[in-house]
């Protein structure tokens, strides 16, 4: 295991939990892994989004618990778990970061390191913490706001490429892995590491990597039910991930990769 | 007891837990009273916030339950316990809302009904749900943005005028109770029905009015503690709470009142 964040996140196209995938994230928040600065959730509802956030290790945190035993279900999550590399423990500096823009929330959360991030104007979003990381986050934003006027594009494969293109720019001298959720796509950055798996029909049994806990997938679903996860490294030790390339992003929408925007 | 919302704001010198007052506040939310279409707590760290937000009743919440058996300490928090009236139950028109401005969080929670506030425009803040409450939030906002452009005031006796001429206009055809934190000031304005208390030294023993809970402040703080509370109507039964004129606008800085902007 690798001394960076994890990053967590699930797009699907029927409301589902994320305790199973967040139980294995929780256990590297401190019990298992060395990610012991704070950890965060992000549970969208619509273009809405509400968000856990402790500054304080995962595996041990009682809201963390309140969490896995009482599910809340989602068509799109954003998790993280923190080992601080830049900024002091605060709350202002624990992920994912919100902010609001054309009326709906978007959340961001990274792994890495971003140098030179402040050369990025940022706009009307201001940090209010101290990380590279919600730095950048304000600039991406602030790119699709100036490339966008008018609000969020009809054709939503505009807002991709030029989201594509705004983390080629702010990332080129950093480590930029991120989630980004927009309350209809994830979008999914790999710099150095990431992984997702669709999972669908055939539903089958996994087993977290790092616990011996199990869940029978075909248990819990309905063959319809398409649930994509993207994660730092793989959640689980019996199944397929696919494995990123440096640069690629990928956009999910609806369980489904929808595009890969090229490095 | 009445059939509209319930607003709680706390804002002290020292962190102090809001677990007592929030009680007496959840109690409201489907219990005892009539208020069963969602509740939320916001609690500062510095310039930002954590907010925890559930559209249901918090009477029966888990999540309601977790947070007064585990206290977090703030400076500065705003809770609201919603009775729908109008907008549907959606995470999107829960209260309170949040905004970044000025590089720190606003939040907002509103007890009444704002009668046109759709024409007074919003700017760059944009309602995510469809209540009138959080236009009025996204359009005091702009207010305050538009007549600072450098940022937040260096004398901060300016914003506090200025949020209360922008209340004025706002509200002026609504009932505009609200509370609003800056992550510095708790603002609180009376339109029908608001009321506070600071607790200082001596401390004494005060019960909730709607249960026979009962907290002896005596043995939880210390004599320069200073804990200013906010409330809809008073939620203890043997204190003296004042209560507000309709149109003035409280404002609470390190648990005491610095200021009262008239009508």
């Amino acid at each position: 295991m690798d001394s960076m964040c994890e990053l967590l996140g699930m797009e699907c196209n029927v409301p589902t939990d994320i305790v199973f995938s967040f139980s294995g994230l929780a256990l590297r928040g401190g019990a298992r892994g060395p990610h012991s600065d704070g950890w965060g959730l992000a549970l969208y509802e619509g273009r809405a989004v509400r968000t856990f956030l402790e500054p304080a290790a995962a595996a041990d945190s009682k809201l963390a618990a309140y969490i896995r035993g009482y599910p809340i279900k989602t068509l799109l999550a954003i998790a993280h778990v923190r080992k601080k590399t830049r900024g002091p423990i605060s709350l202002a500096n624990t992920h994912p970061f919100v902010r609001e823009l054309w009326g709906r929330h978007f959340v961001f959360a990274h792994n890495g390191t971003v140098r030179g991030v402040k050369r990025h104007p940022t706009g009307r979003f201001r940090p209010i913490g101290t990380t590279d990381s919600e730095h950048a986050f304000c600039a991406l934003l602030h790119r699709i706001d100036e490339a966008f006027p008018r609000g969020y594009p009809e054709d939503p494969s505009r807002l991709w490429r030029a989201l594509g293109r705004a983390a080629r720019d702010i990332g080129v001298d950093g480590t930029f892995n991120f989630l980004l959720g927009d309350g209809t796509h994830l979008f999914a950055r790999c710099a150095t590491k990431l992984c997702y798996i669709v999972r669908k029909a055939p539903f089958r049994r996994a087993t977290l990597a790092d616990d011996d806990l199990t869940v029978d997938f075909a248990e819990v679903t309905t063959p319809r039910d398409r649930v994509a996860v993207i994660a730092t490294a793989p959640l689980t030790r019996d199944e397929t991930w696919t494995i990123g390339r440096p640069g690629e992003m990928w956009v999910f929408r609806r369980g489904r990769l929808a595009a890969t925007i090229a490095a």
